[in-house]
């Protein structure tokens, strides 16, 4: 498909940007041309059968890139709240997984795309299992994925996650017009002792794909770890050679000095998490230390049982918000901090940044628009603080992926009611199931 | 008016409270019966002519009461972002401010009613100044306000604004049927003198009415005041008698135990506003020992220079989010707690909670619904976790105040295009002569 997309006000997110009045020239999945087109050169496209769309009074910019999650959780949103860490875990959360089929994935995960896609989001993040059934979803439903198979090295089944990882990564990454990538993914240095991470290493770089992973979202897990490896989980992880390959870590909300200095060294990239770790009292991260550092920091939701939604727009505001309250800093995480968080580096933090996260040509259509005539946007001084601060996701009213309009003026080709009573029905059953058991 | 609402699932916010199917009688501005119709009881309302709203669907509670705010700094949205907070209020907020007319008040104040009403606030708090003209936008649109005009101790019209203050009330309390409301608005221990206090305590005294006032929102504030004065500025304010009036004190985001002590003495309440104490960096407020001390706590937005939205459910899932982080503690401020503080902690934060804040008899008829067809509303476990940690303000479809219905399927009878434009032209306009001065 050959789109122009003419007269919006652009957000490139490329180096120096500045909201500018800008053409898109997109030919199949990818951006041709960003630059003002004259009406001449405007028929040109439109006589060689590009679909023109006006994106007048509306502001364009990349897809949110979502850096960390489990999507299919939404299947427990609103089970469990408010609870003490292990109580949560224990008594609500792992017993409900438990019981999960592929198809309760399937359909957990379809009702996340939703929701993703209707707030923004153009590529997500995943760590969780039946992954076949999320890179299903995300194959009929025209999002990108980055994917991985969760790996629990003190679960029975540690060497069946790393065939199954194989095996999902052999099939799938790529896959979708190349819309899926994968990673593996070690679920965290606490679930998976040295000579499992080191089988992962290996596995990564016979399959020649990044790592995610959990690292230092508690600070009982850091002290855990020092009295077990002597080490922090970043210089453990160092130690056993994790970091060999591209990592992306998830949370990294106890790091210290010395950590963040490793993280430089091998350019691990964090993808930040704030509404997950409030919600789950881990605390709040240093992000200051690690911007100042020059480490890549995305932005992630987490899964649905701690943030509980999946709106990177919410994300990126408290992103913005928490650590200038947190270090008495006005001036930290600006809203064009923010929003690049939620996009270049979001796609630098997936090591997708040659692909993904700005408007440039030669990448991918990954293309957001923003419909901004509601009372929260007047007066309109300066469109990047109203996004980051004022911005509510619904305004959001297009999304292009890989160059194909998937959103249009906020409506979608997809059934939503059979989604949203299929995830009702299975997740109210899993309840069930278990209420019984007690 | 007479109306019925029936079918909804009401949620009261009256003691002991549970999402519950109840119908609402509405009997002019009040609120007559909350009970479960049968059939033929509502046949006979309807046929003593009162008119049938059916919530079927909807999620039926009290409007959001804003506890804190200055309502026509919606001129001043995105015009100031992200600097250090003297530069902030010296280049930027202060020389604004001083251009604005009585006109510029009257047209902003209305822009921030058209906000607040499609998100949900009944009831909003403001000190500012051309009050009359507020006065007259809350008037006009039929919403409720708590309003003062704000007083500077040290500025050169220290005695016209007591005057004026007093005229303002004597015009202006419990005027427009009654939804609006009066309150003395000295500034700040830091810009009110003790003289200059004293004398807005004898006024409050003459007039009957609380006083509401900024208290102890930065570190700074708290270690100058205890220079100047020997006491921190909860102290001081004791000092000079004026907790001897009920008091709204807002932000307190640096008190001490012994502060707190004082505050529960007097039974002073506080307006928390998250959003604005973050992006200032001020800071993040010790709720936990408000609330276990037993202090109401209601939650403000603020004013959009600091926000940048009057989004009170953006607020309330902040405030329940921040304090679990802050302190390690995932239990703190559970969503039934957060919604408390958005309506019944916030109506009687501003004393006011004999007339509003719950859907209870004899209380004016302030309701708002949601309907919650939406992908982020699945599954539904728990309605109540859903509102605070998953929902969009967006999706509050109906609003009435007073017994009438001011927003009907997100529908508002006034012309926002006009709104919009004044306040775009008006405050581009100051912005403007502001440049053409450096």
């Amino acid at each position: 498909m050959k789109t122009i997309l003419i007269n919006g006000l652009v957000l490139t997110m490329e180096a120096d940007w500045k909201p500018a009045y800008l053409d898109i020239v997109i030919n199949d999945q990818r951006i041709e041309k960003v630059e003002q087109l004259s009406d001449d050169e405007r028929k040109q496209y439109i006589n060689q059968g590009y679909q023109c769309v006006d994106m007048a009074n509306k502001v364009v910019m990349p897809g949110f890139v979502n850096t960390h999650g489990h999507a299919a959780m939404t299947l427990l949103r609103s089970y469990a709240d408010d609870l003490p860490l292990q109580q949560w875990l224990e008594d609500k959360i792992w017993p409900f997984e438990a019981k999960l089929t592929a198809d309760d994935i399937y359909w957990g995960t379809k009702l996340a795309i939703i929701e993703m896609l209707e707030t923004g989001t153009t590529c997500f993040t995943d760590m969780y299992f039946e992954m076949e059934q999320v890179a299903k979803a995300v194959e009929e439903m025209g999002i990108r994925a980055c994917l991985s198979r969760g790996m629990i090295g003190v679960a029975p089944n540690r060497d069946i996650a790393l065939s199954e990882s194989e095996q999902f990564i052999s099939q799938w990454n790529q896959a979708a017009e190349g819309r899926i990538t994968c990673t593996l993914g070690p679920h965290a240095p606490y679930t998976c002792p040295p000579d499992y991470l080191k089988k992962v290493v290996e596995l990564a770089n016979k399959l020649d794909v990044p790592i995610q992973i959990h690292v230092s979202e508690t600070e009982k897990e850091v002290n855990d770890c020092k009295e077990m490896y002597g080490a922090s989980p970043v210089k453990h992880l160092e130690n056993i050679g994790l970091f060999s390959r591209p990592t992306i870590a998830a949370h990294c909300v106890h790091l210290d000095d010395n950590d963040i200095d490793i993280m430089h060294k091998h350019n691990v990239t964090i993808s930040h998490n704030p509404s997950s770790n409030l919600k789950l009292a881990s605390g709040i991260a240093p992000l200051k230390k690690y911007i100042d550092k020059g480490l890549t920091v995305g932005i992630g939701t987490d899964g649905c049982s701690s943030n509980n939604n999946l709106d990177m727009l919410e994300e990126l505001k408290l992103a913005s918000l928490i650590h200038k309250g947190n270090t008495y800093d006005p001036t930290l995480i600006p809203a064009r901090k923010a929003l690049e968080m939620a996009t270049i580096e979001g796609a630098k933090a997936l090591f997708l940044d040659e692909v993904i996260g700005s408007i440039a040509p030669g990448k991918q259509a990954d293309i957001i628009a923003f419909s901004l005539d509601k009372s929260l946007y007047y007066p309109s001084f300066d469109i990047t603080s109203l996004l980051v601060y004022s911005a509510n996701s619904r305004d959001i009213s297009d999304v292009f992926i890989a160059g194909k309009q998937i959103m249009k003026n906020r409506r979608l080709e997809f059934n939503k009611q059979e989604i949203f009573q299929q995830v009702q029905d299975r997740a109210q059953n899993i309840a069930k199931e278990i209420a019984a058991t007690k």
